[in-house]
């Protein structure tokens, strides 16, 4: 199934990618990266902070590389992609995104990030992956435009991953949405119109929920500008906020039972709302969405029973900031009401165990992801029934499908190579002098897309500035491996990819 | 293949499972339990120390308990065993022999363990489990019968655990020895008398490299009594010491590298020894013992070279410790020359990743084995061959033999359920209190019966003494389940197990 082409793009048996059309289409993503910069410019303008200059050098740079590449190019697409530039074209118009990204920050006048280019790559790359790692400490009083183009960068990275996992990873046989693409939407001669109408539903979907989100937090007591920045890093699932307190800083009007809300809609597939609006009532009533919901509830239910007993918190909030953050660790949110590392001991190693999970395929979330861990239960059942009956035949079933081989492997290959990342970053996080919990919490933290670590350095109270520049740069790879499902640019490093 | 039977046993179709058979044989290893309390008993008795009647009461306890046991089911073990009896057997004897083998340790008068029952099954499982973890400080003045009834332990468990992978494991479709049988041994008429040869085989060249390493280690100048305990200590891969400074007590003649070399040996399948014997020059031109081997030798290499370069050793002692302390935590021996987590604060990771690995199935050793990474291996590549040629068929092998579903899933199911004990084990010790660094490795080294974890308490220069007794349960716990290749324990715990 994997070995289908997008519909359209057109699967040749190229021997040297062509790099052009792969260019081309950098350049369409880098000029819309560029018309992002006009409403953080527009603000600082407006509220006369000079970082206004900066914007606009870092949109004009990225206008003339962008409309370059595409003048260029042009025409180069004609052909349709094959399946090695099809490869190519997500990791590079992600780093490329991510390095005009990082200009702003560079460029600014404010002094956390500026001139500093582990930092201003850091804090682009944490953003248009949707991890949410900071290295700004004083939220607060950064200017304004800077906070908005944090929550801008984390909003396109959403849109832009659900459309990878949607458009673009399937043909490539990553990500496991192809293991949920129906047979309807296969290989059908409308397959092209309808997705163009599954794009723009999605599309109309996010900017909705989006502005919804911003309503609500707005209805709630937030500020009008805290609330469309909170807004757009909800449904994003990415996190930044404009607190160094994240939600600690609003408390009241059930405003962080909301935003637990607006980052469990982040975390849903969302073909799933597309169906759910064409008047598929039960849409929403789906395996990988059930099991997600029920896992956060009984985790939150747990833990918040825990907190009231042990006399931490009144009934209310102690469910609630139970709810909240383990909603926002699962999700790979990474907002925080608290510092929950002072729950208890055991409170940082089941934080640091949600950090691995991740919500649904095919959202704005990162992390491993349910279906991959429902598939793992899969064979766990299935192995353990072999064992007590071991003449047995027990086939391997999800969600009323048989689980090929092809199926199984990619999951399997997920975990493997997602472990393998996490134990060669943790150990290079520490030949760079981090302790022990700062690395492993790092590393997951990142290739996770979650946003905070543990530890007194990274955890929900803390920042990732004091971090030297070399785990700054390990870290951002690391965010962008996870967000890229891995193997999109883990394939680059096989010599045999390039062979042909 | 897994549901074959063990040539010995008879599948019925019980259905609850009676348990006079298994009571039977559990007896027979209680008494010999007792039996090798006696060498022991007489050491203190010669050098006139008052623990000789703790051996004495031990002795007596476990040898009435086991020929009870014997006389009340004598008969039971006609018909053979059921698959549900031979799955009560094997953690019913281990846990038994556990028990009483605690028991020396807590009639001691050596005030260290004596009377606390956590510590006493603590050093007994430690022991008897080959983990080689230890709750004793001040080795150099314990009792000379203890320091042997520790090595005696860890000789029996580690003879136990191969006789275990090779004779009922297999049946069990537990332990991947089933991965390597080959055809000649399958289902032959001749296999019953070929079995007892084989163990008879295997018997002899366990006591010969005991015999071996007790001589080599005596001529590189150990005192006798410290050649004999690491003899027993070194081909189980267990680790228990006479000196709290572990080998790095003895430096001169060579004697460490002699040790790196029995410790390999102990890793190593011991069917492969029997077919060497047998005449088979190439037998152990092996696809996992050269894994093996190559692993070792460059992850030392790479250290040793780290080591000499950065000047803290010269070139000799450099590749010395790196060589004996990988090989050491890699085969799950758990000896120490040195607290090699002053090397670097990478070798932290780096060590705590070791943990991980182990040995050779069919070996002495633990951990999740070298044969399970080759088959993930052999699935990374097939699903990276995958990506890049979708329509490509990639036949999944392994040593010449084509994987099917019932090898991948026990080894995915394997690492899956290795890592959600390592999480919970690993949770559940913070809850206790205990920090990050400690759980962790406390949790991993247990699992992987590899000995000494790391951070200040229980590090190579530390011990488990200090921890609280619910650490040493859980810790305890944890060492059986890992011994045991996890499953055999945890299938008991379904319900549908006993169900029928
Ligand atoms: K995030
Ligand atoms: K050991």
């Amino acid at each position: 199934m994997s070995s289908q082409p997008i519909q359209t793009l057109q699967l040749g048996g190229a021997t040297i990618p062509g790099i052009r059309p792969v260019f081309y289409l950098v350049g369409t993503v880098l000029l819309a990266t560029a018309i992002m910069m006009v409403p953080p410019l527009l603000v600082d303008l407006y509220v006369g902070n000079g970082d206004w200059r900066s914007f606009g050098l870092a949109a004009a740079i990225s206008a003339i590389i962008g409309g370059g590449l595409m003048a260029s190019c042009r025409g180069a697409l004609k052909g349709g992609l094959t399946l090695r530039q099809a490869f190519l074209l997500t990791p590079t118009s992600w780093f490329s995104v991510a390095v005009v990204s990082a200009l702003p920050f560079y460029f600014s006048d404010y002094g956390i990030v500026s001139g500093s280019l582990a930092d201003a790559v850091f804090e682009a790359v944490s953003g248009i992956t949707t991890t949410g790692a900071t290295v700004i400490s004083g939220l607060g009083e950064a200017p304004p435009g800077m906070l908005l183009w944090r929550g801008l960068l984390q909003w396109m990275g959403g849109i832009g991953i659900i459309a990878s996992a949607i458009a673009i990873l399937p043909a490539l046989g990553i990500g496991g949405m192809q293991l949920f693409r129906t047979e309807s939407s296969d290989r059908s001669e409308k397959a092209l119109p309808q997705i163009r109408q599954i794009a723009t539903a999605i599309g109309g979907i996010y900017l909705g929920l989006t502005v919804l989100a911003v309503g609500v937090y707005w209805l709630a007591g937030m500020a009008p500008f805290d609330a469309v920045v909170h807004g757009l890093t909800s449904i994003a699932t990415g996190g930044y906020s404009t607190s160094d307190a994240s939600f600690g800083a609003w408390e009241d009007n059930g405003i962080q039972w909301f935003a637990t809300a607006f980052m469990l809609s982040g975390a849903i597939p969302f073909v799933l709302y597309v169906r759910l609006v064409a008047g598929e009532g039960r849409a929403l009533w789906d395996r990988q969405v059930m099991t997600l919901l029920a896992f956060v509830v009984i985790v939150a239910f747990v833990l918040g029973l825990w907190l009231a007993i042990s006399g931490q918190y009144a009934l209310e909030p102690a469910f609630r900031h139970a709810a909240f953050n383990v909603v926002s660790v699962v999700t790979t949110t990474g907002y925080a009401t608290t510092d929950y590392q002072s729950w208890s001991n055991a409170a940082i190693g089941i934080f640091f165990a949600l950090t691995f999970i991740g919500g649904c395929t095919g959202s704005t979330s990162g992390g491993i992801k349910i279906f991959r861990f429902e598939v793992m239960g899969v064979m766990l059942r299935a192995h353990f029934m072999r064992l007590i009956y071991p003449r047995g035949m027990f086939p391997r079933t999800y969600a009323n499908r048989t689980l090929d081989d092809e199926v199984i492997g990619s999951v399997v290959a997920f975990f493997a190579v997602y472990f393998c990342c996490y134990a060669v970053l943790t150990i290079a996080l520490m030949a760079l002098g981090l302790d022990f919990l700062t690395s492993s919490s790092g590393a997951t933290t990142a290739l996770s897309n979650v946003g905070p670590g543990l530890g007194e350095i990274i955890g929900p109270a803390g920042n990732f500035g004091p971090l030297p520049d070399g785990a700054k740069w390990l870290l951002s790879f690391g965010m962008m491996l996870g967000r890229l499902e891995l193997f999109t640019v883990l394939v680059l490093f096989l010599p045999r990819f390039w062979r042909g």
